[in-house]
């Protein structure tokens, strides 16, 4: 419908993850407004992070280097790590500044359905890390639906038995919810899991 | 939170219509796992677009050349001029296949919240096009809002005089919707506009 390089480029912008027609078009007008210098600017960072970004040759987060900025970083206590699926749930726990021991990124999850099964994620990685004894607590941190908990399953049944501490985040009421619009399964883990007050 | 250059390209992508922090953060896990190629081609077609793209000398819709392809279009008639606020709209109005004149983009509509005047819109140049007398009709197709209305308001007092047939896209109930879904003012102009059935 447009003329060439404009129906290029809302093509291409369509194939991005979350963009449809609609929006495709909206951000090629944008575009096409945009200054010169913002729009190089953009595809820059697009050309830069293909040439520049790699991943932690230790625990599969995204890095600038051989190491990710959390690998290098030495006041981060070894003895502790957690598994997480991918790079961008790293930084939803670094958001929490709750944890300060390192990670390990699997790049998924096992799902039988799309075919990806525990050789597809990092797995061998993770054992070559636990291999000299020096970490003492694995938490699993992977997603809480079916495939997460296949995977948390699957790797606790293999490392238990190396003698180290393996736990998984806690299921519950998301707090600042309604509890009347949790869904049975949540309800139910957060009954499982309740705890004593000590008041 | 990210490591440079990936937040880099998550703030760009934020710059973007329609496009949130998390939207920009799936979109920027996208490319680092895409093919080099593929986000190559997307980098190329952002600056061919703005290297390329122009707008039309005669009608100010997106052009590749001096005038765009509907201009260039001798089949087109020429004694009809359609005008519309932005090319989005000469392509919504190109989809339906019902029109063969001409179009003029008045690249917005009359708004003085936001400061857009008369003089902010192509009007003097769509003047230009009127003053040999060989358009007979200007169809006036800006949105069916507040901002669109005064526009055509506008455009019908400055040219009627002129003595071209001035016509306004009519306003209705959307074919395929339920009645008792419209709003008052849509239902009120499908009265307004009710037409005698020749059966």
């Amino acid at each position: 419908m447009y003329e060439g390089v404009v129906q290029d480029l809302i093509d291409e912008l369509g194939r991005l993850p979350g963009v449809g027609p609609k929006s495709a078009q909206r951000i090629a007008f944008h575009i096409l407004q945009a200054e010169p210098v913002d729009v190089r600017r953009l595809a820059q960072a697009l050309m830069e992070v293909k040439a520049k970004v790699r991943f932690c040759a230790t625990c599969g987060n995204v890095a600038q280097e051989e190491q990710c900025n959390i690998c290098r970083d030495t006041r981060r206590d070894p003895s502790v790590i957690c598994v997480v699926e991918e790079p961008k749930d790293v930084v939803a726990i670094e958001r929490t500044r709750e944890f300060r021991g390192r990670y390990h990124v699997l790049g998924g999850a096992i799902s039988p359905i799309d075919g990806v099964g525990p050789d597809d994620l990092r797995i061998r990685e993770l054992l070559a890390r636990l291999a000299d004894g020096s970490v003492t607590e694995l938490i699993l941190a992977t997603d809480p639906n079916l495939e997460g908990e296949a995977t948390a399953t699957y790797l606790a049944r293999m490392i238990k038995p190396m003698g180290l501490k393996v736990t998984r985040l806690a299921s519950g009421l998301p707090v600042g919810g309604d509890l009347e619009y949790a869904d049975e399964v949540t309800l139910g883990r957060a009954f499982e899991g309740r705890r004593l007050l000590d008041v």
